[in-house]
Parts: C-alpha cells; sequence; structure tokens
C-alpha cells in the first residue's frame, strides 16, 4: 500500500438496489468497518435520496476518522453507465424511471470525494478482483445468477465497458433461436430467460406440465413455485427438481463454451442465488461446457463461485471501483 | 512520429499463408516500399524455411536502406501463438503440423529486430486500426469471411488475446444447436458452417436441393459450386442466389447481435472474399442486427468493410503487429 492509501485507507460502497441502500465503508483487504442502509424508494426526487444517503452516511464516516480517511465512492447501480456517471431509465427506482440521473456526480459534491458507479454484475467482477477468487487474474468472466442474468467481462484486466458502458450483456446472448422463451427485454430465447432464479422456475413448471414424473413440487401451485423451492425439493433428492438444476447447468456451460471463443478467461466465476446449489449446478456446467467447447479451450477455464461474502458481496463489490478511480 | 520512428521507419510484414509466403516492407501510413515472396510448402524443415525467407528478404531490405532502418517484423501465421512467438501444430505446414515451432524468435535471431505473431484474423484487426478504417477507434471486433470465419476483438485499444493467446475464435460460435452443419472444429452449427466462402457455396447446394426454384446454378455440377458461382449468379439477379446472401447475412448479423452483447463495439468490420459482394451482403447483416440485437445497442454500431488495399491487406495487417511491439 503506497502513503496515499494509508492516509486515505477506506472507500465507501453502495449497493444500490430496488428496495434497499446499502452503504459500507471498506478497507483495501475488503474488511468492513462500518455500514447503515436506507430505503432507495419513497423519494420523490433523486435530491431527496442523496439527502438521505449522506445522512446516514456521516455518523458512518466519522467513526472511521472523518471524509480525509475516504479515498473514494463506489457505487453498484441498476442501468448504471460508468463512463458518465448516471443512471439511465431505471425502471424500478422512483426517482430514476424517466430520465437521465447523474447520481455519481451529486455524491461528489456532497462528500467532497471522487465517486465511480457501475452497473451490480460489473462491480461483482471488480470485487472479486480486489478481494475475492479472481485476484490476480487479468481475463475472467463473473455470471450473476439472480432474478436475471448478469455479467462483468475482464479482459487484460481492464473491466469491459465497449463503446457506451454497456458492454457485458451476456443474460442477452440468444441460446434458443427457435421457439424461444420470452424474456424480460422483449425477445426471445435470451440465457436469461432459462437461467435466472426466474428462468429456473420457469422450467420447473415446463417439466411439471409436459411430463408424468413425481415430484413434491406436484403439491404446490405451479404458479407459486420459485427458484428456493425447486433447490429444496433437489436438496431432497427429488428426480424432476434434480433434472431442472441438469438442464440450467448444462445451457450454461453452452454459453460458457461460446464465451470462450470471444475472450478465452482464465476463470468462470458464478456469483448470486442459484450458486447456493454448489456442485447441483457446478457439476453440469462443467461437463456441459467440455462437451461443448472448442477443443484449444477444452480444460483450462476455471468454474469458482463468488469468493465475496454472500451477504455483503454487493457492497464489497460497489467499493471496488472505487479503488480503480 | 517520433525520433525513433524516423530513425526506424520500417516494419516488415509476412503474411504466411498455406501456399504462399508474402514479405512487404511497410512505413507507418502504410505506404509498402518493397516486396517479395516464396512458397510457404516444400521445406523439411522450419529452419530451410527460415534459410528461404531470409535469402528473399536481404535485397529488399537493402532496397530501403539496410536492416538499421527496420523498426520490427510482425507475422500473421495460421494457429500462431502471440504470447509465445510459435505456430502451434498447424495442419496445413509441412515443417510446422507436429509441433511448437518458435518462428518469432528464429526469425529475431537471424535479422536482428524484435518480431511478433499473430493469427491472420488479429493481424487484420491491428491493421485496420493501425492504417484502416478502424484508425482512432478502441473498440471494434474485425469479421473475416474467407475459406473460414476468423476473428479479432480490439477492445479499449488492445487486441484480445484471452488467457492463453487464442481468444477471438468467433467463427466457431454455435448458431444452430440442433441439427447443426458439421464444422471443421468436428463440432455442429458453427457460425463458419455457415458464413465462411465454402459455408455460402453449401447453402446454395442446399437451396438447390430443397426447392424447385430456378436458378442458373443449376446448370453446374452441385460439387463444384463456389461462393465466386453464387456471387456471380446474384449479380445477374438470381433470386436463389440472392436468397444464399439474405440468409449468410442475416444469420451473421444475429450472430453479431450476441457480439455486441459481450463487447458493445463501435464498428464491425467485414474483411475477406464475401465481402466483394458489397451490399449484397452488408444489408441484410445490418437489417438483421437491427432486428435481432439487445435494445440499448440499436443503431450504435458502424458495419464497415475493411479499409486495407485487397491485394495487400494481409501482409499491411501482418505488419502492423510490428509497430505494437
Amino acid at each position: 500500500m503506497n502513503a496515499q492509501t494509508e492516509m486515505k485507507p477506506y472507500v465507501i460502497g453502495l449497493d444500490l438496489g430496488g428496495t434497499n441502500s446499502v452503504f459500507g465503508i471498506v478497507d483495501s483487504r475488503g474488511d468492513i468497518k462500518a455500514t447503515t442502509a436506507i430505503k432507495t424508494q419513497g423519494y420523490d426526487t433523486v435530491e431527496e435520496y442523496v439527502d438521505a444517503s449522506v445522512a446516514a452516511l456521516l455518523p458512518i464516516i466519522e467513526e472511521v476518522g472523518g471524509i480525509e480517511k475516504i479515498k473514494a465512492m463506489g457505487i453498484g447501480a441498476p442501468n448504471a453507465n460508468y463512463y458518465t456517471g448516471t443512471i439511465e431509465f431505471a425502471p424500478n427506482l422512483s426517482w430514476g424511471h424517466d430520465g437521465i440521473v447523474p447520481l455519481a456526480d451529486m455524491f461528489k459534491e456532497r462528500l467532497g470525494v471522487p465517486v465511480a458507479m457501475t452497473n451490480d454484475a460489473n462491480a461483482a467482477a471488480i470485487g472479486e478482483m480486489t478481494y475475492g477468487v479472481a485476484r490476480g487474474m487479468k481475463n475472467f468472466i463473473v455470471l450473476t445468477l439472480g432474478t436475471g442474468v448478469g455479467s462483468g467481462i475482464v479482459i487484460n484486466g481492464q473491466l469491459v465497458y465497449g463503446c457506451d458502458g454497456f458492454a457485458g450483456e451476456l443474460g442477452h446472448v440468444i441460446m434458443r433461436r427457435e421457439n424461444g422463451r420470452v424474456c424480460g427485454c422483449e425477445r426471445t430465447g435470451c440465457l436469461e430467460a432459462y437461467c435466472s432464479a426466474t428462468g429456473v422456475a420457469r422450467t420447473a413448471r415446463e417439466f411439471l406440465a409436459t411430463t408424468d414424473e413425481p415430484s413434491i413440487l406436484r403439491d404446490m401451485d405451479p404458479d407459486a413455485i420459485t427458484s428456493l423451492d425447486v433447490s429444496i425439493a433437489a436438496g431432497k433428492g427429488d428426480k424432476l427438481a434434480l433434472r431442472v438444476y441438469e438442464f440450467t447447468g448444462e445451457m450454461l456451460g453452452e454459453a460458457c463454451a461460446d464465451f470462450a471463443a470471444f475472450s478465452s478467461p482464465e476463470a468462470f466465476i458464478f456469483f448470486g442465488g442459484l450458486t447456493k446449489a454448489g456442485d447441483l449446478i457446478m457439476e453440469p456446467i462443467k461437463r456441459s461446457y467440455d462437451e461443448h467447447v472448442l477443443k484449444i479451450f477444452r480444460n483450462k477455464a476455471k468454474f469458482l463461485i463468488s469468493g465475496l461474502d454472500g451477504s455483503s458481496a454487493a457492497v464489497l463489490g460497489a467499493s471496488a471501483i472505487g479503488w480503480e478511480i
């Protein structure tokens, strides 16, 4: 650590989610020194949201020794553009759905420290490189398997933002070009429509509707089935639920085989709710990858689960963006 | 240009093809000052190949003022690994098919200048950035449409080599996951199996076999049809041949839509034989891309044909690798 880091040993991370905004003050090893949180919604304007954020932040900033100990702030947020520091037309934010919100500049003005912002999957990738399983790696891809499928791509040690700041939308490569499922992006056949948490629940419903296979999931209202229910059933050895994970992992492996043809990463790192299934999902991913990938890439890439502490992973990821400024 | 470039104003480019090895001495604007060529095959060992190359090179090096005018050498070659400067198991090279040939080091030793080597698609990408239509661009993808489909990907101004030097095999992303055509890589459904020159001829044969549509291509032995025949027929307004280009362009547009989700490039640049069809292929590519790409990327990327002079494009591309050392 250089003198600058010794003088300013912390960054602020903000995980700006649809419901909660969680703040953490983090040191260079990824230890969270202080946290606070506010509700994300319920403000009429972004100014009110920033006011509430700063009011919550000031006490924990004092706790670690004042603003002169803070090097920067990093924000992980939906629809965030790294290049401009803006949130653009975020459908789920009461104060951000109908325009371009210069959130990074607003925090910079109020706190007097540099602020960088990107989407949560990119934040996760920088988080893995800074504190997690990608330390020392120059080429890897993080896939976030949550409500949707997101991605953060690192090439030559740099996050890939593309010409417009929106690169790395691997949840929206097309995996089924015929009779594909409708995706939230209004197209059909996207990876996300199959391999997100909601995709897993959809697959379970499809398997239940199209087979007579016995399953404890048949005791539930099909529309109420979630990926958690599938995971619990699979944990009990339910064959249909296990097949759902096979199907999901196989498609993820096929997708990763295509991603290898693009950037030949050292590792694929999986992050988010679905990874709690562990080997149930990771084994079919690896098997399918080796089966489908171009021969020159076979047995090269590692398949890893995120090394960031689950409950604070998003805050750590966001804070890591701060070190990059 | 700095003092170094003024003192050493030239690089040597070597386009090492399956049949011919073409050398050019190139200045920083992409003007070729002298050229020579030898046959690539017919040598028992790589030493003999390098001997013949150096013998051919010495007179043209003298022509431009001697080796002290040469900054470096760049080589574009099949199965070349940029990181190691080696050609690895190149099936079509008599002196390189059964091992790892340290060709860059061999030329470096003989000529006394730094030597870098990469595959021809990567060389084309660096060539476009140095002398062609990608000057000033930091994020773009070159797709070479020749006997196969190759690619060179530039992100943040750097060529993407991946963890092993083999990144950028976009000809081998899977476009048909069911009933796909067998590809030279022994898998099925690859982009290359449809959108290479041989893929175009295959599509024509398929259309002829599965329809009764009249076509001047029916006068030929189906097995003898090449992409050039399809191009000539399309130029005469032959509807079936035109449909072949529609089909090929549509698939390339769909593939580019997936590539945009990866790296959101400023431009897609097409290189090689099939681009001679001009709008016949470029129009369906653009139309299909806009139809299939994720909304946030729509109407952003440019679709360009290579700006390198056709006959010397490969030598220019190879030479451009030399400036990057």
